[in-house]
């Protein structure tokens, strides 16, 4: 699964492989995206903070894109903010996890009865970031 | 100035090269950054949130950067917020201007007398995207 979603972001989103991610770990529970210092530095020789926020953006998509695969959904970011705690300043891993399954399941019902749903995922780079964004799923058929 | 604004960003902050950008307009009251469409397209062929929230990032690290030159200040980005309101499918600009006057001098006052200070600056993709960030800048010597 994890070179199946390196291989899709590489094929489908470009700047991707610029960023150099690959997939730690990629399952419907949790995603790692792990992404090297030396591709991401800026000029006080720390992370790049669009990097860290485009790489957050990926492991969230990821969650979802594993998640929705058998439903006809396109996913769509609609709004995000990110905190940045403490500078990054080496290789770094952007975690997501499954939000709480009582809005998985709101969220799931929305897109099977309405066709549309929203949901609100976190994800984190250790201590030094905190990143939420919402993103909508639409039936397409 | 705008060729030396791509170059430092070139150099400093290499993922900038792969984004694609170009600065068009680098004045201490506005910087617009251009970016191409092909860099930056996802998988449904619009483009890719991360890259739109680090266009916007580097406009407003670029208009402080121009802004604060001569004195010896380091600028870090602290916090982001981004609302996508309409996909993207083309080539695009981020438009960064100065904030109001009466907020840039709060700000300047207290690099100046403190060591450090916080400023928060918007940017926009046309009426596609609005981004703001809150950006610290601490004296360095």
């Amino acid at each position: 699964m994890e070179k199946n979603v390196r291989e899709y972001l590489y094929k489908h989103i470009p700047i991707s492989r610029a960023l150099g991610i690959d997939a730690e770990v990629a399952t419907k529970e949790r995603v790692v995206l792990f992404a090297p210092f030396a591709n991401n530095i800026n000029h006080k020789m720390t992370v790049f903070g669009g990097s860290l926020h485009a790489v957050c953006t990926l492991a969230c998509w990821s969650l979802l894109y594993l998640n929705l695969q058998e439903l006809k959904v396109q996913i769509v970011i609609t709004k995000s903010e990110i905190d940045y705690l403490a500078p990054v300043s080496c290789d770094f891993r952007a975690s997501c996890f499954m939000p709480d399954e009582s809005a998985w399941l709101r969220f799931l019902n929305a897109v099977q009865s309405k066709g549309r749903g929203r949901i609100k995922l976190t994800a984190t780079i250790g201590h030094a970031v905190h990143y939420s964004a919402t993103f909508a799923a639409i039936r397409i058929e």
